[in-house]
């Protein structure tokens, strides 16, 4: 039996990324978002959504690019103080002592530590309410050898990304493998 | 050391969710998606981003609507045979025994048997290039009595998400939990 709980801003599951910029004195920010996803194949592009009044918004719009880092369970601490101070009042790399590296392909900075990032160029803008998504288009794919599986492709197992409970507010691992994708449902 | 992988349209953690719609015939359809995300917080917002070849694609531009049913794990092998053929040669409720549900609030159907769903109006449509992006406003959400926690707010762990892996292209349960967001940042 289902039961309404209203509209509410609530899905299972959403990553945690940290969208990486550089600010108006091009000094390195981070931001944890759980408000993103992948959204088209070709071009290869990422949305991300922020609220204006969030200071890598306006880093996005200064520079027309943003990364985005995809930690590993072992930096779920660091990945939550991301989104817990703003940029305008801390250097968050300095804090946290992860290192800000600039991107050679777009204007933004990753995080040097994290196992997997998408380097992004804006392409397009879409101002929907409090939250503002931007699509990046996803230029480079930069990962950690040991991420990587014996193809040479990022292995989500050797990744081992965040994923965010929204509603509860907690961050889970992810779990058991359930099968392949375009393929266990020919077993119906 | 981090090694380029080039242009690709992946990322961890993606969703796994079911976009319900109906056809130009009033007949219902689904179709599973992983472009696909939150996108705004007021008003609640959700984004799935589908090629424009796609049977659903035409049912949410008719109907200005569609639904996002979050399947848990057991139902794994008929979210990926919603995936797995199109609408336009079968039925794919009748095919899985699953149940479409009409929605009292939009004109789209959602899988009666997923433990949570979300009923959406059509906001904007964004044309990105092999995949259009949908924003949807949130306008409730359903949840099955047995995937609530005591407050009546959905349980991450009673629901059971899937999540798809970009890349090996498989399907993965939720771990173990990490700890709780905006908290343990503060820890380090």
């Amino acid at each position: 039996m289902k039961r309404s709980i209203g509209a509410k801003t609530l899905a299972f599951p959403t990553p945690t990324w940290v969208v990486g910029t550089y600010d108006i004195n091009g000094d390195p920010n981070a931001m944890t978002v759980a408000w993103a996803g992948l959204c088209c194949s070709v071009p290869p592009c990422i949305s991300v959504s922020l609220r204006k009044a969030t200071y890598s918004y306006s880093g996005i719009i200064e520079n027309k690019a943003f990364t985005v880092s995809i930690p590993s369970e072992d930096h779920v601490k660091e990945t939550d103080y991301f989104g817990l101070v703003s940029g305008r009042d801390e250097n968050k790399f300095k804090a946290t002592g992860l290192t800000p590296v600039r991107s050679e392909l777009v204007a933004a900075p990753f995080v040097g530590e994290f196992p997997l990032v998408l380097e992004c160029k804006l392409l397009h803008t879409l101002e929907i309410g409090l939250h503002i998504l931007f699509v990046g288009e996803i230029v480079d794919i930069k990962a950690e050898e040991s991420a990587l599986d014996e193809n040479g492709d990022p292995d989500i197992e050797k990744v081992r990304p965040i994923i965010y409970g929204t509603g509860s507010r907690s961050y889970y691992g992810i779990g058991r493998d359930l099968g392949k994708a375009f393929s266990i449902g020919k077993e119906r």
